[in-house]
């Protein structure tokens, strides 16, 4: 398992949580949303899933990593 | 038909403006949400509905009705 936390701009509500959390999930990962940190703290198998498509399913959903 | 256009606190993203006009769609009105503004412009039948549950169903949502 690959711990990781991301910096990402334009979550502003518990919409936003749910969307990004739900994001991760369904790609097989886990996230944690700090909104006041703006951060996301992800937990997933590096040998299933690539920071990168983890960065990509987050800005899908509309935000920015940073 | 009914227009009243109310000032809603903590409407902050495009998951707000879904929630609220989505609620509104629900129990049988129609809204449109300036995020800027802070406003929702709710078209209603009074005959139907009254401004109470229109206030109530934003509320419901989460967001304050000032
Ligand atoms: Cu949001
Ligand atoms: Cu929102």
């Amino acid at each position: 398992m690959q711990n990781v936390t991301l910096r990402v701009e334009g979550m502003s509500c518990n919409h936003c949580v749910n969307a990004i959390e739900k994001a991760l999930k369904e790609l097989g990962a886990s996230g944690k949303v700090d909104l006041a940190a703006k951060t996301v703290e992800v937990s997933y198998d590096e040998n299933a899933l690539t920071l990168e498509a983890i960065k990509e399913a987050i800005e899908d959903q509309g935000y920015d990593v940073v």
